[in-house]
C-alpha cells in the first residue's frame, strides 16, 4: 500500500483554489491538502482549511511529503521550490516564469537530491504536452513544436476577431473570467508564451535557452489596420510560440504574432483554448488542443502532476543527456508584415527583401523578409513604438 | 549503459516496412532489427535484411530481446505474443483485433511473467492516446472518450462528402494508398474502431469488455439519401467510437455512424486522420488529432513503443486494479436517424419516441429515440439489410 500524499500548498489564487475544489469534489484517497501557505492570512476565503502565512509551518511539518507551489511571484516560487528540492521533498509547480529562468539549476538539484519536480500544469494547462514530449516524442523524429500557449491573449484575439470587441473590453473580460495573469503584460506581450516555450524546448529538444535570448513580440500594439489587413487576406492573427529544428541541426525559437490562414490547425483555436502542433519526420503533424487557462482546467492539470508523483513518476530529461543536443540559433528568416508610422521606426528593420509596400494617408505597411537575428538585435527598441509586427508565412 | 534492443520482427506489411524505413532513416543506436519472420520467404522485398519463415529462428535466438509483432492475422499474432510473454520477452504489437479479444489474458500473463507488452501503435496510429489515458488521465475526472479511430473509413467518408466520390472509388483509393486493412470490412463495418475502443476503454476506465457485447454498425450501406439528409442538416457523417461514464457510474460503449454538426471537433477530422475527444469533469474537453493510418505514421508509433521498452516503460493498468471499476451497461438512449425500405426492417426497431417521419416514393426515414440495449439485441439481424442507421445527437 502506498502512502498518502500530504500536500503543503503554497498559494490560493485561481489555480490553488481550483485545485482545492477539484480535490474536494473527487475525494481522492491518494492525496489531501494538509496546510496552505498564503501571503495574507486575514483574507476571507470561505473554505475550511488550515491556512498559515509562515512557510516554516509547512517545511517543518514532518507529515507533509509533497509541496505544491501555485503562487504568482516567480522569485518567491524559486525560493520555495529550491528549498523543498534541497530537502528531498517532491514538488509540483505551475510557475512558468520561475521555471523558464531557473530550470537548468533545478534539473541539476533534482539530479543531486533525487527529489522530483513536476510541472506539466505550467505549460498549456490541461494539455499534457510536456509529458508527451518527454515520453512519447522521445526520438530523433521531432521537427517542431508550434502553438498557441497563452489562453488569455488568445481569448482577447478571439473576441476582437470574431465579435468585434475592442481591445480594452476584451482584456477586461479576460481578467473578469480569471484567464489573465495579474500582470496582463505577461500575457499580452508574449512573455507567458515565451516562458512556456523555454520549458517545452527543454523537453522537446533537450536544450535550455534563457528567455533573454529569444525574440518575443506581443499583441498590445495591434490596431484596426492590422485586423483589416489580416481579414482581407482571410487570415487571423494568433500569438504563436515556435521552436523548430532546422536543417543545420540547430533550433530556432520565437514568440511572435502570426497571420494564420484558414487551413492551419491553430486557425480554429479560439477563446481561452491552447493548441499545440507537433511535427515529426514520419508522423507528419499532430495536434493537441484543450483549455489552457482557468482555475479548474489548470487545477486538474496540477492534480495529474500530483497523481504522477504518487506513482513515483519523474521527468528523466533524456534529451538533455543525449550525445548531441541541438544549439539555439537565430539564423532564420521570417516573412513579416510590418505596420509602421515613421521612417525612424522603419529604420530599425533590415529587410533582406521587400515584397509589398503600401502607403495611405493614415497607414503604411511593408511585407518583406527579415532575419531573426536582426529582430533579436532591436527587440528592446521595438517596445512602446507605434508599429505592429507579425509573421506572415507564405503557406 | 543500457543494452541495445535486438528486435525479432514478425510481419513485413505496410507497418512492418514503415518501421524498417523509419529505423533505417533514424539510425538509432538503441534498437535494430535483427531478424524478420514473414509468411512468404520467397517474396522479393528489396531490402537487405535477415528474413525467415520460421518463428523458432527468432525465439531461439538468444540475442533477440524484443519481439515486435506487426502481422495481420489475429490468431497467429496471439500465438506469437503469448509465446513471447510466457518466455519473459518484452513485446510491442500493433494488432488491435488480437488485443481486443485477448487483452484480459495478456494482462494476466504480464503480471505473472513481468514481461511488458506495449501497444500504443494499435489505437490511433501516431496519437499517443493509450499512454495518455494510462498516465495522465489517471484519476476520477474522466467522463468520456469519443473519436474517429479508423483512418480508412474516415478517408472514404471524406472523399464522399467533400469530393463527391463514389463509395467503391473511395474504397479503392484508400486501398491503393495503403490505408485500408486487407479485409476492408474491418474498416467499413466498424470492427477496427470497435477493437480500438475495447483497448481504449481498458485504459480509460479499467474495464475489459469483450467485443461481442458492443453495438457496432458501419458505413457500408450508406447511400445518397443518407448523404443528402446529412448535408441538408449541415452535418457530416462520421464513424464514431464512444465510451462514456454515465451518471449511474457505469460505462456505455458503441461504434456507430453519427451525424456530426459543424461545431464539433471531429467534424473537421478529414481523410485518413484520427481525432479523439477526451472529456473530463474539470478540464472540459481535450482533443488529440493526428495520422491514424499508413506505414510511416504507424511505424513511428511502433518506434515510440520500442523506445518506451528501451526505457523500461510498462503499462501499470492502475485503473484495472482500482477499488471500484465501472461496469459496462447498455442502458442508454440514442436519438437516431434510420433510413429503411421495408416495414419488416422497420419492425426490428423499438422506437421509444418518433420525432420525425418521412416517406417519398423512393425513400423513407425516421428520426427517433432507441435504447442501446434494443440495438444490441438486433445487431446481427441488421447486417446486409437495405437500411442505414446513424446517431443523430440533438447537440
Amino acid at each position: 500500500m502506498k502512502r498518502t500524499l500530504n500536500i503543503g500548498l503554497f498559494g490560493f489564487g485561481t489555480v490553488g483554489r481550483g485545485l482545492y475544489d477539484v480535490l474536494e469534489e473527487t475525494q481522492l484517497k491518494e492525496a489531501r491538502i494538509k496546510r496552505i501557505c498564503v501571503r495574507n492570512i486575514n483574507k476571507q476565503r470561505g473554505v475550511e482549511a488550515d491556512f498559515t502565512d509562515n512557510p516554516d509551518d509547512i517545511f517543518n511539518d514532518p507529515e507533509i511529503n509533497l509541496i505544491v507551489e501555485l503562487i504568482d511571484d516567480a522569485e518567491a516560487s524559486y525560493t520555495i521550490v529550491k528549498r523543498a528540492l534541497e530537502r528531498g521533498l517532491p514538488v509540483v509547480t505551475g510557475n512558468k516564469k520561475m521555471l523558464a529562468y531557473h530550470l537548468e539549476e533545478l534539473v541539476e538539484i533534482q539530479r543531486r537530491t533525487s527529489a522530483p519536480l513536476l510541472y506539466d500544469a505550467s505549460a498549456c494547462g490541461s494539455i499534457p504536452v510536456i509529458r508527451n514530449l518527454e515520453e512519447y516524442y522521445d526520438n530523433d523524429l521531432l521537427i517542431s513544436v508550434k502553438g498557441i500557449l497563452n489562453g488569455s491573449s488568445n481569448f482577447i484575439l478571439s473576441k476582437i476577431f470574431n465579435e468585434n470587441m475592442s481591445y480594452p473590453d476584451a482584456l477586461r473580460l479576460a481578467q473578469e473570467l480569471g484567464f489573465a495573469e495579474s500582470d496582463p503584460s505577461l500575457d499580452i506581450d508574449g512573455f507567458d508564451s515565451l516562458f512556456k516555450l523555454i520549458i517545452i524546448t527543454l523537453h522537446a529538444f533537450g536544450r535550455y535557452v534563457s528567455p533573454e535570448r529569444i525574440f518575443v513580440y506581443g499583441i498590445s500594439t495591434m490596431n484596426d489596420d492590422d485586423i483589416r489587413f489580416a481579414t482581407e487576406k482571410e487570415r487571423r492573427i494568433k500569438l504563436v510560440a515556435h521552436v523548430e529544428k532546422l536543417e543545420s541541426g540547430n533550433i530556432m525559437m520565437s514568440v511572435i504574432p502570426q497571420l494564420i490562414s484558414r487551413d492551419k490547425y491553430i486557425y480554429s483555436v479560439e477563446d481561452e483554448f491552447n493548441g499545440v502542433v507537433i511535427k515529426g519526420k514520419f508522423y507528419y503533424k499532430q495536434f493537441m488542443f484543450g483549455r489552457g487557462a482557468g482555475g479548474y482546467p489548470t487545477g486538474s492539470a496540477v492534480l495529474s502532476d500530483i497523481m504522477a508523483c504518487f506513482y513515483n513518476y519523474r521527468y528523466e530529461y533524456k534529451k538533455l543527456n543525449a550525445e548531441v543536443v541541438p544549439e539555439y540559433t537565430d539564423d532564420y528568416t521570417f516573412r513579416i508584415y510590418l505596420r509602421y508610422s515613421s521612417d525612424g521606426d522603419l529604420a530599425l528593420f533590415n529587410f533582406l527583401r521587400i515584397r509589398e509596400k503600401y502607403e495611405s494617408e493614415t497607414s503604411k505597411y511593408i511585407v518583406g523578409d527579415v532575419r531573426l537575428a536582426d529582430l533579436c538585435r532591436v527587440k528592446e527598441q521595438l517596445r512602446g513604438r507605434n508599429l505592429f509586427l507579425a509573421a506572415y508565412p507564405e503557406d
